[in-house]
């Protein structure tokens, strides 16, 4: 049907309107939002997640989070003190909340027995927050929060699992990121000719291409069989026209048929992109910050033990970082993401992948306590994508 | 009641409107815009005052004030040139005004029989505008203004006052600023651990603070007879923990107790605020500029003659000037108020000489001559701090 | 009639509707872009006209132009890669666009028999664009467009002119921009005491300036037979005070006195100024970029051939392009150009050439095909300057 070639915003809202409300992210998960070694016992730290500022500090080993502003004037407890274990202090009257609660346990300039205390609206709103895999996450959403372990790849929670995460903050839509991660057709062509792909033996085409949730119903995995190499394209011309240093892909691609030879990714929710390479692993993850900027996590991790722990990072450290991370993806990707601008839209064959992630979103993401479920219509597995597009 | 805590811009909106409203200054005032001595002969200033841009100049020695824009294609009048005695000429087409009346005078390019002179709509606005005490002084307002000495303290004003001025352009309201002065309690612990305090015997709290308006109605001065040390605050701890340089304060605030040992100040319209300070002044003016931001003025002043003079200048250069008015004021003061995000606020016991504030502004404010009258409170004097809370 | 005078929004917008809505630009005319020797056959380049995004690239000699915008996912065309002749490829999915008809003729990563390709939604807009006397000129407008030559003054199309180009994106409204140029009046005053024209005799006023339209009906001319010297201006002084550097102009003047002896200089649509030096001729012209930019361009001339051609690049290197095009255009034109807040505006006697033009804009400016002709009123030629104002 012609109207789900061609997308309006009206399209978009009318097919996936949870998805296209989404602007500040899916409600009701828990995202990464800094590396735990920045959360230092001294000096509390502020980020933006899903447009709220929340300030993180560590108290006893354990990580806090509180909205970052003071009830009193507004100014933002990042400012504030560690006056006391287990209390903040905003910088500018000392009202001292407890971290745990939020509760206002002094106003230090107005004596031990302040009559602001205990009275209403002088709570500070707490955030639910874990640190797990080097990194801190915290929990966006209503009501009580599901173990933060239901919203981490179990490979990142393997006590072998030696990780190395990269955090960008980057201009653009979140979901414009996390699509661009699922999308199987772009780095055919954007990434082909990356210095660090020289050698890699890119195919020209799949057309088989579909996205099978998993057994587990976590998982949107890529799925194809056909792959093909160079071809002539009628009015235009040859493509690819490899140089002389690679072989013809026509032949190595036959033997990798079976396994599919495009990078094998999954998806999962809220936005978590899997990309397994040989014998290590790529995770990214993409959180809204407010509304033009979102994070990209990158991080690689391999299971290893002893002196594996050590080849690893030296691999990682001598080009994994460098060339995946940086040019292939902050340079290369962040570009695109960043100058993409729509709706409108004009989707072709190979965004069935992309159509499929966004139904997935429309009918998995966890709901509010309050939100109806009664329209929820089940997603068929291995649909084609045919059918989709 | 409840509402007189926890203020929406409703309520702060319902309680003191004038006040509310007052967003680019309180009108027909004086204000201070700049050090006289940056107003030369050749070049015009161009100010922004009140959300008006001003454009000052000096003829003759006395310094006049024009709207800086001119009414044939709109160009900023302080790009002019001084082409004649009395006069300013706008850069583009010769336009020749009138310093003193704004009348357009000459249209240089059109010849001296320009039919333009004397028809309606080429005058420019003229703003009163004077000069003392070291500061170029205009006034905003709507009618005849009153003699400048009305809205200058009298101590700027003695003849063997000497005057150092320190002039900041900062983001912020100015209502801000102005209650961040009149604001007897942040003191105590924002500026606690200040280099310059580190021998300073701050008290940690006062509970009878109030707002007392002087003799003849022009001030309106905090008063406090008890002031505290250091207390064991419930569930949290001791505060102030002081260093062992520091003597008990509980001995020496005693001996302070008549006086009231937090620093003597008192608040005059339109946004003046005076720091008595052992043998010398500190006055604090804030001036409205646009919706983001206002001036800060920081005048250091005491009365003295000959060898005075050139001890009192050291002084102020040595240290009063870095200490007091850059460390003290623009860092720790002026970050405070751009970070205050207000209302919603929350008020505590020791914000009643903020509100004591507030009203006398709703209830003093000069008024325009179309504004009614009818609806005035008289305030009353010495009214205790907890029933304004 | 006093409305005529002083003109508010409303005003402008009632004489001259149609010109007090092409803030972004009169359509239907050909705008001269960027130097042709700017766009090179590798890399295509994006420029921004009228509000839109175009992106221009150079195939087998020839500029094309297309909208720049991918309908895929809204990335720029102008990140793209020329990877066929007569093609160019999105740098994201390798959809690839016929650079003349701005068809999809191939999505790259998709196989030879996408079938996106021939959909309706996946043309991208295409422009016409000329290459001439150095400029690339792109047409704006609806409907099939006239020869370009109609756009282009005849000087600058001679065989033997040698042209040198500046071009400024500047801040401010085109329309100002050119009203300056057309203005006979802020030269006496502005420019007056610029270095280059110390030995300049500066008429100091005119009074019967009148624009006369040419006999193809294509310029608009300025016309003036009086001219006046210094005089004595009631109650300011005299003006213009020359030094002893300079002759009296009065006795100068009264030679000149036939030819009119302020710069001659005319108009034409779009936006096109043209002054005549002695020997050689500067053409202004001015493009709507967006609604904050314009673009100036200073195109210097001259026809001549052979050594003729050494002689004036090195008249114009070794002063015209710094002192006429970068000090009193760049320097005191763009700072008057930039500054100019209005409407409201109030025109005095010189601006009667700036009204003659606003009137042969709303009479004259090319209409698109379904714009209505019935209210064209014609100009009467040599309309003398005291009816219009």
């Amino acid at each position: 049907m012609e109207q789900r070639h061609s997308a309006s915003r009206e399209d978009v809202s009318r097919l996936w309107p949870r998805y296209d409300e989404a602007k500040l992210g899916l409600r009701n998960y828990w995202y990464p939002v800094l590396e735990a070694r920045l959360v230092k016992s001294k000096q509390p730290v502020s980020v933006m997640l899903a447009g709220e500022k929340i300030v993180l500090l560590r108290d006893q080993g354990k990580v806090y989070g509180l909205s970052d502003r003071c009830p009193h004037r507004g100014v933002p407890l990042s400012l504030g003190r560690r006056e006391f274990p287990g209390m903040l202090t905003c910088r500018y009257h000392g009202w001292t909340y407890d971290v745990k609660t939020g509760d206002l346990k002094a106003a230090l300039t107005d004596g031990p027995d302040s009559p602001i205390c205990g009275k209403i609206g002088v709570r500070v709103k707490t955030y639910p927050v874990e640190e797990r895999a080097k990194l801190i996450w915290v929990y966006i959403g209503d009501g009580p929060p599901p173990p933060v372990e239901e919203d981490i790849p179990d490979e990142l929670l393997a006590p072998d699992a030696v990780i190395q995460p990269m955090m960008d903050i980057r201009k653009g839509d979140w979901r414009h990121a996390m699509e661009n991660a699922v999308d199987p057709s772009h780095g055919k062509y954007l990434h082909r000719n990356t210095p660090f792909y020289i050698l890699h033996k890119f195919v020209a085409y799949q057309t088989d291409l579909r996205m099978v949730p998993s057994e587990d119903g976590i998982w949107l995995r890529r799925k194809s069989e056909l792959t093909f190499g160079p071809s002539v394209y009628p009015g235009v011309g040859t493509w690819p026209r490899h140089g002389w240093w690679r072989k013809s892909p026509k032949t190595k691609l036959k033997e990798k048929k079976g396994a599919g030879a495009a990078i094998a990714g999954g998806a999962r929710l809220p936005a978590i992109f899997f990309v397994g390479h040989e014998d290590w692993q790529d995770l990214q993850m993409f959180v809204p910050v407010d509304n033009e900027r979102h994070i990209t996590w990158q991080v690689s991790m391999k299971r290893t033990r002893g002196l594996g722990k050590l080849f690893w990072k030296l691999r990682y450290w001598s080009y994994i970082r460098q060339l995946h991370h940086v040019v292939l993806n902050r340079w290369e990707d962040g570009l695109m993401v960043e100058s993409m601008n729509c709706p409108p839209e004009r989707l072709f064959r190979p965004d069935g992948a992309i159509v499929a992630w966004r139904r997935w979103c429309q009918q998995k993401a966890r709901r509010s306590p309050a939100e109806s479920t009664a329209s929820i219509v089940p997603i068929t597995a291995d649909e084609p994508v045919d059918s989709i597009l």
